[in-house]
């Protein structure tokens, strides 16, 4: 068995499996009484303290605990903008952000407040100075993530923040995907991470606001962690993040090397072995451990089950994987394909075996969900259209799911003149970005979209060869 | 050693350790992931929903597991309010709720809407002829503690949620000081618990929203946990929470009897041994293993920390044990002493040994903080005025805190002949409490208050003996 996806979850660190079960005895009393078990609560609260404020490079009394990453964004979005609410109500996300972050920017928005979204480059970075020019005198507040969950790309967060630090605007970093490689470089002012990310225990967020930002705490009042996280501190956890942390930051120099050089295997082995895939992401300014690809004209869906089948885990933006039956956000903002879509990210300790076994194994898994889905049980429903001199196909695939209408549009293609178009109607929503990712791809024209009876017409000219 | 403060904090019941450590195995993994890792995750998290909806007499959907229980409150309060605001912005507490409670009330005044605080009796319990006047057509919800956590007593939530349904109107019902005794019986709509209050870990809570109320998730979108508790599931911890939840029910009738013996023992006996104490809460109806008393001339901060000395653990609701330096809000909507006032709260498993060790300690510790209060260093400033035919003594205690004024009033109470008043000056908010208490407890007539320079001047009459 391969868990492959420690980008949603790592397995617990042994030594976070030992640190837990070690404060289990002294940290389940309430670290606010003075009594002789409040006390030892506190002591390992307080160190815990300091060791996440050491490998996150702030001090202890900028960092508190939460309950997840999540929540940990949640606050600090809401906290800031409260807090600087005189300044303005606008604020700034990246497109390619965590939901957590993009969900409060909703939820901002709903109360009125203004949100700009940065878009991205192809491999998934902002551009600092594309992320600059959306800097105004009413923000409130800039968000950006330290490196992307989906693809691995890392942001250019120091020069981010300068820009944000020169229009006096506080610098949000989500660091839930990189904390375990290294501390956050550059003037960012608040940080949030998640330990079961690093090898932690799941239940422990952190949330660091630095010194000097505006920073109002919303809802209920609770004096626990500086009245910015509410609730009985779960000191067990916490601890037991704290160790993990450092334990994995010890590694970090040797591990990242390692499985860097198994990611780089995988991205250059996999469009060798795999026709007509899409290896998307930054190739070299990324996480060493994470890497995606996409495989045309296949199933996401089917994809993930065959591969959890040959006993590796791994997780897709595909928009069948999804509940909302939408392609990744992620994949969209880049313009990259999303169908047949595989996020790999290798948990420390990987081995080159495993890895390999994956490579063996993908080729035919892929081949096999093709070879399904190429044969569709009709027909496709295409008519012929005379459009002037050039001839038109018509495509209809409303009602089907990606991959089909790539699929029938491949298929077709070679089927009308050289100039000649092919319109494929479709009404599912992975369509639209995957049509003009397979054009890329295949270079062919895209021409565009147009509104049709049911969905949309994409409409595609063939190229000369 | 004795741990006597379960209600804030229970150390980890075996069960939980045992349950916990076999599920950091398997429960690590994204639940809403189906590779093999994620679909183990999903399979504990069901079965761990499953029993505690049944020890909580709910259905597994109507429950969510929350970070602790403060957030279930603030969240299901919260989430009701919102989903109910057409019927109105009125909300329902109880004088003596938890913390969660009243500052989710406050939250709501501040955002412009009323709240109605019912009040309690000596008991500490409310009257349901009086909660139930509180009812209006504009209530959108009612709160009200299953039983109260610093004095234990129960409060009658049937007679309550009775009154409730018959005005329509949800009733919440913060359990968390009971849910390891029982079901919390009747119909109510809402529950909230405290994993950590049962012998569970910290960093669980649940929130139980019964089908048809309406109910509204506020903040940024989440999926998981039904959109209710944003943030990933920490699913060792929830396991772990509903294994112990089982366990502590399974031994709930013979420990309750059993610690209900030793509390009443100590009821008894505390005021046979130690003088001028007042035991405070209901003497029936209340939990089992929690009870509460007051002792005149003492300092609860001094009181506690020679406790701990002595090897016990306890809490205190006087005001110089707060951070705000007032007493507890329960004392004080109670009408009761709060000077040297301590909380016992007994963890299952508490020996009889512990305890009458805990009444061979106690009275020569109270003895030994008043003796060192007894004889503050310098006479008290007392002014003789001459009132008519009456004399009146004035005692100025400004500056002094709790328990000094009530000492220097009960020690020139004798000067004055009977029907002659003595004006205690003070400026500690204790004072309030604690001088209305004692007139109460020495059979005093306590006339009142006025403001005077630089505090309030409390007025007590001497009664003939």
């Amino acid at each position: 068995m391969s868990y492959f996806d420690a980008a949603s979850s790592a397995p617990l660190h042994p030594v976070a499996r030992q640190a837990l079960q070690a404060s289990l005895d002294e940290g389940w009393a309430d670290p606010a009484r003075l009594y002789r078990e409040g006390r030892r609560a506190r002591l390992l609260l307080d160190a815990a303290r300091e060791a996440a404020a050491e490998a996150i490079g702030c001090r202890p009394d900028e960092l508190v605990f939460t309950t997840s990453g999540t929540r940990a964004v949640h606050t600090g979005i809401e906290g800031t903008l409260a807090g600087r609410h005189r300044v303005g109500r606008h604020l700034i996300v990246s497109a390619v952000e965590h939901s957590s972050v993009l969900h409060s920017a909703e939820t901002h928005r709903t109360r009125g407040g203004t949100v700009s979204e940065v878009p991205v480059l192809r491999t998934g970075a902002v551009s600092p100075d594309t992320y600059a020019e959306a800097l105004r005198p009413d923000t409130a507040l800039a968000c950006l993530q330290s490196a992307n969950h989906e693809v691995g790309t890392e942001q250019p967060v120091a020069a981010v923040a300068e820009a944000c630090r020169a229009a006096g605007v506080p610098l949000l970093v989500d660091a839930a995907q990189s904390l375990a490689w290294g501390r956050v470089e550059g003037g960012w002012s608040l940080l949030t991470g998640s330990a079961h990310k690093w090898g932690g225990p799941a239940g422990v967020g952190l949330l660091v606001v630095r010194k000097g930002v505006r920073y109002a705490p919303q809802g209920p009042a609770d004096e626990r962690e500086s009245g910015r996280a509410p609730g009985f501190e779960n000191i067990p956890g916490i601890v037991a993040a704290a160790a993990s942390l450092r334990a994995v930051r010890a590694e970090a120099a040797v591990e990242s090397a390692r499985l860097r050089e198994l990611t780089d295997r995988i991205r250059a082995r996999v469009p060798e072995l795999v026709p007509d895939v899409e290896v998307v992401g930054d190739p070299v300014h990324r996480l060493p451990h994470l890497l995606t690809f996409s495989c045309l004209y296949v199933d996401g869906e089917t994809l993930l089950h065959e591969l959890d089948r040959e006993g590796f885990s791994v997780s897709s933006g595909s928009s069948c994987t999804s509940s909302t039956l939408t392609p990744s956000h992620v994949l969209k903002a880049m313009g990259v394909l999303s169908e047949g879509n595989v996020r790999v990210s290798l948990p420390l300790g990987t081995t080159a075996e495993d890895v390999d076994r994956f490579l063996d194994v993908l080729p035919r898994t892929v081949a096999a969900v093709r070879e399904k889905l190429g044969a569709p049980a009709g027909a496709p429903a295409v008519t012929v259209v005379q459009d002037g001199s050039l001839v038109s196909l018509v495509v209809d695939t409303l009602g089907k799911r990606c991959p089909i209408p790539v699929i029938e549009l491949a298929k077709v293609i070679t089927d009308v003149p050289i100039g000649g178009t092919v319109r494929v109607l479709s009404d599912d929503e992975a369509a639209r970005l995957d049509i003009p990712a397979w054009c890329e791809m295949r270079n062919q024209e895209y021409v565009g979209e147009e509104p049709t009876e049911g969905g949309t017409a994409y409409v595609v000219r063939r190229r000369a060869p």
